[in-house]
């Protein structure tokens, strides 16, 4: 891997905005909006996450739309305001009076940073998993816990994501089981009590090996890894809560600070620690929605304008 | 006005949501979503300010849309989840274990509430003012400023959204005039020292008596007060920002804590500083966005529901 910019001189926008979902597009319409230049660097296709959602029914305005519809609207959007490049993935940035941004293709010098980089489930990695997304498996309890009332649902996993989805599934009338790997949980002792308040059942020492159904999830074959024996349960749904990894390793390796589980740490007006750096949408945690997304990213692009149109600081940049 | 409700027995949603603009619709989708019943009370029709918005450009997936529109697109999807309640508005409520809210229609008893009530702008009360509403006068330089580069605005204000509104216009590449009633400004000295080295001029002793134009704003009749003289100007836009009013009368009553202007006073998570009542949307002030409002909304649901999940509370809520 080469640093040196293919092209020789650095693309000189306002702002570098890394990732193209939600929060990033959105940062681009509101920068561009308030007159700053701005371009989208995304490592492989516009959408993040939402793109390989099957149908989000939870963006105000439309009752169910396919993810990759949705942000279809959303990149067309921003492409009027901003310059979105694909598969360009950032390698190495040096900050400093300009921030300077490599990647796989070419460098960037731009007075501010904003990183839209998100946050990715971890999978499991068993037969099914990838086949029956979105008929039956599913990342996220909050966006997709709706449809199983009355059913009978695997929370794969043991730590407090794993427990808050299975007690938002519970309280949405699921009938959840808990399915972890280990002896014991991982998630805080709270979380442990109010759960073992539903009754529901937690097993122990066991794996989901393979996730199977006809059009549907049907049942899950689960091992015991202590009696080493397996069996199928039938369940309609699999909710797995493994973890996330958010994606924050280069704006840890720049000075950004994180909180224990990687996410971005910024204040309400999505500043990070570093002046002209901001952060937004799910790699800066919480609640992780599409509608949240973008509400940061246009809050991330209106500091940037306000600390970069400060007149102080723009003859310093200048 | 009677308190006493017309129909006996009080309804009894788990959620109690005051306004259905973007923040309030947002925030019933998600508490339905997660297993919480909810009613939604809007005291006139549903929309909140952007039903009076001629053009929305800046949400997410659509290149333009008026603003009626997409209001209609959210209640239609929120009406999946949830009663709105139109022409419905609060009188009196009475916190609790059980939250009493009496509106002009019947009586509600609920485990939580949230504030959605918006704010509104302030107007000039001038001929022209609500006629070229979208087509030259606008309330929000974020939202319209964009299509005034290159181009004569005014911006009638001296308090601090005046200036920052000037700022975000001048950096967009707009030419701006400040126009004043008073002598001096109100805003804070770094947002004057700010505009003060933009070299546009202030019209201070001045108000804007008229807009004039054919289908689009084309001048203003101005008044300096000391003078008494009158004299009209040439412009292509009025952005009117002269002050803001949180819609939170009734919050203030029952003690919920408001800043100097106002607005709701929020942690992160949407909770106010009584127990199980929250606020999103415009009334929490910010940058007051359409994407905001609905982030803020989904916020404030997600954690009424981790409070009211939590069987402690359960317990003692029953």
């Amino acid at each position: 891997m080469s640093l040196v910019a293919p092209q020789g001189i650095p693309h000189e926008p306002d702002i570098v905005i890394i990732g193209a979902g939600p929060a990033g597009l959105t940062a681009a319409i509101y920068a561009s909006r308030s007159g700053l230049s701005s371009v989208v660097l995304e490592k492989a296709i516009p959408g993040g996450q939402v793109s390989i959602t099957p149908m989000v029914e939870n963006w105000p305005g439309e009752k169910n739309i396919p993810g990759a519809r949705l942000m279809e609207m959303m990149t067309a959007q921003a492409r009027e305001y901003t310059d979105i490049r694909e598969n360009e993935a950032v390698k190495n940035i040096k900050i400093g009076r300009k921030m300077e941004v490599m990647t796989n293709k070419r460098a960037y010098s731009a007075r501010a940073l904003i990183f839209a980089t998100g946050a990715e489930h971890l999978k499991l990695g068993v037969p099914g998993e990838e086949k029956f997304l979105g008929r039956g498996v599913s990342y996220c309890a909050t966006c997709d816990g709706f449809l199983y009332k009355d059913r009978s649902v695997l929370v794969a996993g043991g730590g407090n994501s794993a427990l808050t989805d299975a007690l938002y599934l519970v309280s949405l009338g699921a009938r959840v089981t808990v399915v972890h790997r280990r002896e014991e949980l991982r998630a805080e002792k709270r979380l442990q009590d109010l759960f073992a308040r539903t009754e529901s059942p937690i097993l122990f020492d066991t794996v989901v090996e393979e996730i199977l159904g006809a059009a549907h999830v049907e049942s899950a074959r689960l091992r015991n890894l202590k009696a080493d024996t397996a069996y199928q349960m039938p369940v309609d749904g699999v909710f797995i809560a493994i973890g996330e990894t958010p994606a924050s390793d280069i704006a840890k390796e720049i000075g950004v600070l994180v909180d224990t589980e990687g996410f971005i740490k910024v204040d309400r007006s999505m500043r990070t620690n570093i002046p002209r750096v901001y952060a937004c949408g799910d790699v800066t945690g919480g609640v992780r929605q599409i509608v949240t997304a973008v509400g940061t990213g246009a809050v991330a692009a209106l500091s940037a304008f306000e600390d970069l149109e400060n007149p102080y600081w723009k003859k310093k940049l200048e």
